[in-house]
């Protein structure tokens, strides 16, 4: 048996998330497919034996990746560049391998990542999108993205995010590091990239739909930080909807030697 | 009755082109919708009188717009912004209408504009998209970016373009004044920007099908300046697929008070 890791990319229309609900090699229900079955699918097949996989960061139904890191085991001999391909060909449209390499037995997709990177895209205009609506959420109120910015810098550094929480969280406890957060404005389009060591369930909506209330004047900008010291998930904005969230991928020390694009 | 004009979004995909087939106001055949009936639909629903419409430029099945211009008369008064929020409430998810503006008589969506702009993306890596695979056509073969551009700068003044247009093309003759032209790479994605006062049928997609044989060094970059001297569709490079091409827009004189993005 040998360790392969991929990168993998996906629009996350149309499917129920990433973590598979049903057993391993069962069939979906109809409407209820997840990314990580479709993957197996396809691995499984090219494998030529069941394959299981483990992903850096499981994304919620509608999320989309640019990246998604997974690892799997498997004794079949090829190419990183044939499992690119081969794995790809068996793939719906809206998901593709971008890239294979081989990894040491240690490697571990989730444990190895020491960052996770994500991008929401808020479109701000009065009417709603129709280009690239699949990958854009929508404000209709002005937003100041300045303001935004200013006050997403009270999140930074190792911090209690039980404010940004889901109750479903399964995680023991909420202290996360928030490593970057910047707010942009390209035209219409408003832009948050955040990265942090790792986050909690739907954290990244969660802090988006409080920057929301602070760019529309609902909120001051001082307000981010006093949710955060609050620890209190009824306290904070609604969680904003997925569409408008990439998950760039995780960051992999040098080590590893995986592509640019997931190393730290 | 008073003329207005509308800026228009809208993804090509699902979409037979602009030009409506079936008469005014009959449905169009399952499979087979346009955009300029969908469009007349919705603008005839909120004006409480059927309207037809003029566009500054017809786009082909699958090729998008990011601000297409119409013009139509109504005597239904309304103000810009519920022309804008109406029409769009009315329309399917692909298409939405940006702004509204009242115009003169003489305004004319085709033949007042004196420039148009388009976008041709395309995605080059082995392995095809799957985020945004909506809006980009594909090469795996790597692409020369550079020598592209330098190649197409061949094309730039007025000239007879009977080379890059299609043996559908209607336009008594083929003289077009390209006035910009400019080939960029951003990591995978190489992006086509080019102007002209107007354009030939298919001429975007056949200069951009061309150019690719020039990037992937099938072709020498004089080529390009040899196709146009040629003036014979027979010699040029294939047609490059619909999907990953955007109708910027149409440009206007200042004098008509239209929004900055489609003003010279």
């Amino acid at each position: 048996m040998h360790r392969l890791a991929l990168g993998v990319e996906y629009d996350g229309n149309g499917f129920n998330g990433w973590q598979r609900l049903s057993k391993h090699g069962e069939p979906e229900r109809e409407g209820e497919q997840t990314l990580q079955a479709a993957l197996e699918f396809a691995i499984s097949f090219v494998a030529g034996h069941p394959v299981e996989t483990i992903c850096a960061g499981r994304t919620d139904a509608g999320v989309h990746a640019q990246c998604q890191v997974v690892h799997f085991d498997s004794h079949a001999v090829r190419d990183p560049r044939s499992w690119m391909l081969g794995v790809t060909s068996r793939l719906p449209p809206s998901i593709a391998v971008r890239w294979c390499r081989p990894v040491p037995a240690d490697f571990h997709a989730r444990f190895s990542a020491r960052a996770r990177r994500y991008r929401y895209r808020i479109l701000n205009r009065p009417v709603r999108a129709a280009l690239e609506r699949q990958y854009l959420s929508w404000e209709r109120r002005p937003l100041d993205a300045d303001a935004m910015h200013r006050a997403a810098q009270a999140l930074l550094g190792e911090n209690d995010f039980s404010s940004f929480r889901t109750v479903h969280c399964q995680s023991p406890h909420a202290w996360r590091e928030l490593q970057d957060i910047r707010v942009t404005r390209t035209g219409d389009v408003v832009e948050v990239e955040v990265q942090a060591n790792a986050f909690l369930h739907h954290m990244v909506r969660n802090i988006v739909g409080s920057l929301l209330m602070v760019g529309s004047g609902e909120k001051p900008e001082r307000w981010i930080g006093e949710l955060l010291q609050a620890r209190d998930r009824t306290v904070a904005g609604p969680t904003a909807p997925p569409t408008g969230l990439v998950f760039l991928g995780p960051r992999y020390p040098a080590e590893w030697n995986l592509p640019a694009e997931v190393t730290l």
